[in-house]
């Protein structure tokens, strides 16, 4: 029997990054980055526990040979032969909303260089084992499929979010050109853009009085990727958004 | 037993409307409206002698009490109590593309017409049974829907194209305000722009050389459609595109 | 001498056309359309009275023959080699605000009347006038010109602004079809999108407290209007935005 | 006599820098800075020689210190109570257009380095004597400016564009960012879309057989620059784009 293919998230702490893996993890092998092994051990170990098959690997995506490291670690684990099948990529840096003045240049640069640097070494390492699957005579269900997710300031830069919205924005380029170049080659390059607040622990004290449904449960958006994977070559989306029905935009 | 929801797609020629019919179909009744009985009698019988229920009406949705006087018929076969879950407007005028200066009125009006009048109709007609469905102590099992189809011209007016690019334009303000106003009252309202060219009888001679997956299959979109419907009021999509994966954008 | 080249402003109610029109008659012949006499007289008179040349001519441009009609007036006054080197379009019609389900068909499609039916018999009249400035041995200064005015709306449908955004994304579309098609034949078309209040007669009693500079003075829309206006064709603007410095966006 | 406003460039070698600052150079004296001394000394000689006042300083954008560096040199020479009038960043990285694979990371990243690294250093030097110039009882003729040069790929990414539309995607933000932050405190920024091939020297041999303004004069984007820089408090253009006429777009 051949291996299962496998789905490689990058960034799976608690919220989008986890829904996503365990939505994915009902249909292949998933393979968890995160910087930390604490920010994916539970949840390995919850896939795992459940029947299914999930493999963490503490991952700097911002180091230039960081994927391509953790992708050794994949082959060595799923043999060679293992179909890659879908990527999401999901990291985000450290977020710093104040006045552009007070900004030192590190803290403006952060979120730049996880969304765009290190989005740079995860496409540059798992595209061309995207490629082969669309070229591979051994069919897999679903086109291959990169996700990114995106966020309200992909589209819109407002005042004291200079840094975030310059590497939203920034992300956003490269995936729409991504999706231009490799579409045709039969890989499914997406762009969901998660305008709310997620609710995630960390948001658990946000929006509180606002009712159910005021912020984005991270596993309507596992959904969406999930959908996302599923559509067939003559209607991709390369771009939607997802946001709670009580949102004012 | 209560009586099954029904869905209401206004524009069931063949290829969209036709699809999103079938689609819906698994699930609700559903209700063709079409200026001439030709469009819808076969798709209905089609749907009703594979076990599903569909009733067409000839409607003209450019007429101010089209919609609703087929709403009459809509309670007279499902009772008033029958649960309206979600409509699709997939209706459109006679095309034009010409020079400018060789448009006629009539020509330049002809869509804008059947998408902002007949959408406008539609809507007035139908949000109000949407609105109850969403306030309603039966739940459906998924938020009530209404969906526009758009198009490549709903966010590029190319030479020539003015007078389909006009009534696309103004179609999406027309959603896109919808949405704003019923998301949070629980309607979900979105827009499909659908960049490309839909396969179906009238372009069977279009691009036949460009391969498979050069045209949009309308059982895609359908499944779009369906997805859109599906999705939960913590994550509403509103706007999202669909083209081959072939297609230079 | 030849005739002065002239301009030609539909819509000079108190604030922007009157300020356009204004400006436009410091280097050229003007032409006042507005429905009504009582919107252009004074405006024609001040024009007149201190030094320039402007004529007004009652015209509904919603009207099939409307502006067709005031072009023979023009041509009788101007002799028929007066060159038309630039046209505003400044009409709006009148402005429903509420929700969807409130609004009559009427009340909705009234906008749309004015800004796309009136727009394209304005455009259809006057381009063959731009273009054969364009073409003319008899060079003009600046490239012949076709403005419309925008808002808020022309981009963003709010709830509740369904009609009045129908009408201005429609605008958006017919402008700019137009700018790709008349472009290269050498006529500049733009579409000006005027994102805040207004400083008119009507708005005296908004944003009085949001000190100066919280309107947008309709001298500078006219002064953006003529900077639009100069432009050669080695670079035209298509679609730019004015707001207030103080406008939250 | 207090001293003539300054203004300030980054970025300005032959093209549209030197077009932008012999511009300015009528108003104001300039500051022009560029890596090489060889890319400012002729100009900065042409502008002197003709009854301007230049000073050209070494200086590399990306350098955490260089434009503070730059501003000491400046204020010894104008005086500290110069005023800060404008400031243009035109600066631009090396351009590497190719499939996405075939991409280094320093060649993908040297346009963001350039655009958004130095953009920054840039702002965060400039916009204190900006606010101070806007806050002044020493009044200007025109609100201070601050104005960025985008392009084509600042809102659409092409295949194998990939780096470089990640920069101008991610300098629009940037500067949308700093408008609406900026903006209310009398600091006009504003980002000016080039959209088409530059006639200069490096493109001389580009589109030979398209006629004349095929291709946009830099003197034309210098008085675009200009007019942003004279537009009052109460209708800033935040963004607007450049095209020649004969664009296909």
């Amino acid at each position: 029997m051949p291996p299962k293919p496998y789905a490689i998230i990058a960034g799976v702490g608690a919220g989008t990054g986890a829904a996503v893996a365990k939505r994915f993890a009902k249909a292949y092998s998933v393979v968890l980055l995160s910087r930390s092994t604490d920010s994916f051990s539970a949840l390995e170990k919850e896939i795992n526990d459940s029947g299914g098959d999930a493999v963490g690997i503490a991952t700097d995506v911002v180091d230039e040979n960081g994927v391509a490291n953790a992708l050794k670690i994949v082959d060595e684990r799923f043999g060679r032969d293992a179909i890659c099948t879908a990527a999401i990529f999901n990291a985000a840096g450290k977020l710093a909303v104040k006045p552009f003045l007070e900004l030192t240049t590190d803290a403006f640069l952060a979120p730049l260089d996880v969304n765009v640097k290190g989005g740079f070494h995860f496409s540059q390492a798992i595209l061309p084992r995207l490629l082969r699957t669309a070229e591979s005579s051994k069919t897999t269900t679903y086109p291959p499929t990169l996700i990114f997710t995106g966020a309200t300031a992909s589209l819109k830069a407002s005042a004291n979010f200079s840094s975030f919205a310059v590497s939203k924005f920034a992300t956003r380029a490269l995936v729409q050109s991504l999706a231009r170049e490799f579409g045709p080659k039969g890989v499914h390059v997406s762009h969901a853009i998660i305008d709310g607040i997620i609710d995630t622990p960390a948001t658990k004290d946000y929006m509180k009085d606002a009712g159910p449904d005021a912020k984005i449960d991270p596993e309507t958006i596992a959904e969406t990727y999930w959908y996302l994977h599923t559509q067939p070559k003559s209607g991709f989306t390369h771009e939607l958004e997802i946001r709670p029905s009580s949102e004012r935009w």
